[in-house]
């Protein structure tokens, strides 16, 4: 246990482990106060997601390169994973898609963008490793386009055939064997492309593996106890604050899910390391895209209490497009200054505007 | 007729001329066996369009660099030109745009990813020439976006407007216009940026002017003739097997229509010789968007029962769109590896499913 | 005044000058002359245009670096910025509208396209900074998608609401906030970047300051006057010629505002300095999308009859869409030649033709 309560002491995002328990015991003792219970399990969240990541990458450390590189692969939305089955769980599909949308904006304009920024503010021009950022923009345009493809296409009443599950299950499963194909690509034969990609905080002190483990699966389970609270309390708490249920999941629960992986990218950028940072938001955000949308749609299967399908509403396709596009060409000249960051953050104003501004019901499918 | 039978006697591929008379055949004995004169056909056409496109090479090496330039440029497509020809005679207008546009993502998408696949799966990386990709892309990206502007423009009631067959006839004249001027760059004043494009297989022996002549004139006329018992038997054939008019234009009609050339692009890709591949797959589709669609719509005001526009569906513009985009991105970094093909060979995929599944009626124009 | 005499001696463009006396008198004498008004209009703000960007970089020239800088990127497009305040006074919002998005295109197709053809037709290929090229494409880019992403998000029923105000209100301010910034970006704290960017015709005689401000303010008070008679009769002489609404605001407005700037942008390409028409043609509409749209849309609380929103039709934001991302791809490889020129210019005209031949009412918001 050393390593980790030493690792808590220097850390000071993690004291912020103490809102776990204050969450779980206010949603025992005052479950209607949906805005009090929203405000804490977010603020429990945000430490448990990153000490998650960090076992994920303690356990992958010790498992050796390929089956490190591959758990750490898929493990590394496990937040958002968690987040979304539980909303998966509750009937709250439309939460559910807006999550996954979000998630691939929040990670290629917010983080992006933040990222950016903050290293803009500090360096004049950044430059950094330009074919990796290429190869990770084509694989999450090729990502988006492959998931939002048959929303594109027909917008028609597919939807509301019962052909269109048959069709979301087997796009799904076509969407996985392109995710595991792109780590046999990423981690095994073309891994040199790839190559900066090593996470900073590793250089740390290393953990036992039994610690490592251990941390996980309490970690998940705690996460999982949390975003039971964040689900229930966010859509009322959100018409409370007045936001609109496409808000909630776009910007919130995004951002909520992506804030640990933020918090390593933006020290990242302020040390002048931009190909994490393009590594980490980019490949994030194909991972949402390839793995954890099309897992979520088999999960349906199983916990939901309908199968879900993968047609988004229009103005979600078109948000994902944009910001993935937007992202491959800023990333295509492999330099960077903080003007660049500055735009990005403003179409994720814009984005996140909208979104706020649209009447409640108005979008969305049914 | 030497090299002829030579040629036939060394390529695999020739020997199933011998489904020209069987098809030829059939359709007079068994008029009403849609399926079997359907793939009776496809076998048929495959030999006949590989034959035709080397006698067209072998024409227009013989009339020297400009002119047989111009041959092979207006003569590339001729499969898919006679039996969309087919097709408009029989006033089966859905189907031949749906070739149209088909053509136009089988190059870019399926053909270009099954060249990277192969060739990648030989070689790590493969490095080609970069400024002529970029060079094609250019070509084709302007091409498909004069070609789908206005439906892109306006999806609004023009289609039934007695002034879209005018607007059609005048965007096909400055297509054709373009399509000229195209030529003129290519093959005149910017030949050197286009050098690499010397087709394979003219390696082997010459064949005489008049067999050449006579070889195009011959099957021209054969293709002709196995395209009206294609086009006649293909709706019957799809009905039997549960396929959408959509991705019977879309997916069957298109990878007939490109099958011979396909012979030859996946041979340079097994070569590493990604040039010609990239070459033959974006200057085939920049033709289909500005020369054989425009010339379609000419010929219906001659051939056709009533004129024919160049009004696509929504879903046909965003595919061709998408398909463009992808491959002038992909192509753009001149340098492929296996991934980038599967993932162009994933997006081909989901778009074949999407149109297999979408229900017959529920999509185009009426 | 010596100079500007000397300058209007050696201007044949400047002659037309005589026309602004003519219009304003004509305007007097045959009010209901729609179609003769409008031809004079047209003839008289030409010339004014050009004198008018004359007279702002003489006066930026004297005021130093970087208070002339903001005054020529705030006064640049500054006739089409009365023409648009004319037409916002007097209620014609859709014409307002249209000349936004018809500038963009205009710019970014046509100044562009005419640019890269007339250089073309002198030079084999014309070699430009690649970096600055890309970094102008780069602003242009999320400055559209900043102007545009609320109405290619929601298209639904916004518009409708009393709420659209406020949000084009607040997304008004974020752009002009961009605008800032990017100024602070290009003016200031990377300027390198934009280096070769210094206009032509500053080589010729200075103008001394008095003469410079006095020509800005009488040429504003011209342009003025005549811009009322412009747009008084533009849509009167559009119906008699048979334009739709649509066509006049996209094409004839946004080319007699940008009249100056293509004709120095024309004379840099035929000295091979295709820099200046990239940073002319790119920053111009930039400039645009995130300065002079947001202040139309501010000044309408004070002089329009109500507040105007920007809500633009499908049709407008595909094609300035389209536009933007087209000079983007175009600009991003540093080289030009004739026909990449003549490719922008047939889009243009497709564009063109397409508006013309759109009925009028059957697009556009009411």
């Amino acid at each position: 246990m050393d390593p980790l309560l030493r690792e808590i002491r220097h850390t000071p995002l993690l004291w912020m482990l103490v809102f776990v328990p204050i969450v779980l015991v206010a949603a025992r003792m005052v479950p209607a106060a949906h805005t009090l219970l929203f405000v804490l399990a977010v603020l429990a969240i945000v430490p448990l997601a990153a000490l998650l990541s960090h076992a994920t990458e303690a356990v992958s450390e010790k498992t050796g390169d390929a089956v490190g590189g591959l758990l750490n692969a898929t493990l590394g939305n496990l937040t958002e994973l968690i987040i979304a089955v539980t909303a998966l769980r509750a009937g709250e599909y439309m939460l559910v898609k807006a999550s996954i949308a979000g998630a691939i904006v929040t990670n290629s304009l917010f983080m992006l963008g933040a990222s950016f920024l903050l290293g803009g503010l500090r360096y004049h021009v950044q430059e950094y490793n330009r074919a990796g950022g290429r190869m990770h923009a084509a694989l999450l345009l090729m990502a988006t386009i492959a998931l939002l493809a048959p929303a594109a296409v027909s917008e028609l009443d597919l939807a509301r055939e019962a052909m269109a599950q048959n069709f979301s299950a087997a796009l799904a499963i076509l969407l996985i064997a392109a995710y595991g194909l792109s780590l046999l690509f990423s981690l095994k034969t073309h891994k040199e492309l790839f190559a900066s990609e090593d996470h900073g905080q590793t250089e740390e002190a290393k953990w036992p593996i039994k610690l490592a483990v251990g941390t996980l699966l309490v970690v998940t389970v705690l996460v999982a106890l949390v975003s039971e609270i964040f689900v229930e309390s966010v859509q009322h708490a959100a018409k409370t604050l007045g936001m609109s249920p496409a808000f909630v999941g776009f910007i919130i629960v995004a951002l909520v899910g992506a804030a640990a992986e933020m918090a390593v990218a933006f020290s990242a950028a302020r040390k002048n390391r931009l190909d994490m940072n393009v590594s980490i938001a980019l490949g994030s955000a194909s991972q949402i895209a390839l793995f954890v949308a099309p897992v979520l749609v088999l999960l349906s299967y199983v916990v939901g209490p309908e199968p879900m399908d993968l047609q988004f509403w229009p103005g979600a396709v078109t948000m994902v497009m944009i910001s993935t596009v937007t992202a491959t060409f800023v990333t295509n000249s492999g330099r960077s200054a903080w003007f660049i960051g500055a735009l990005l953050l403003f179409i994720y104003a814009i984005f996140a505007m909208t979104l706020y501004m649209v009447p409640p019901g108005s979008q969305g499918p049914a």
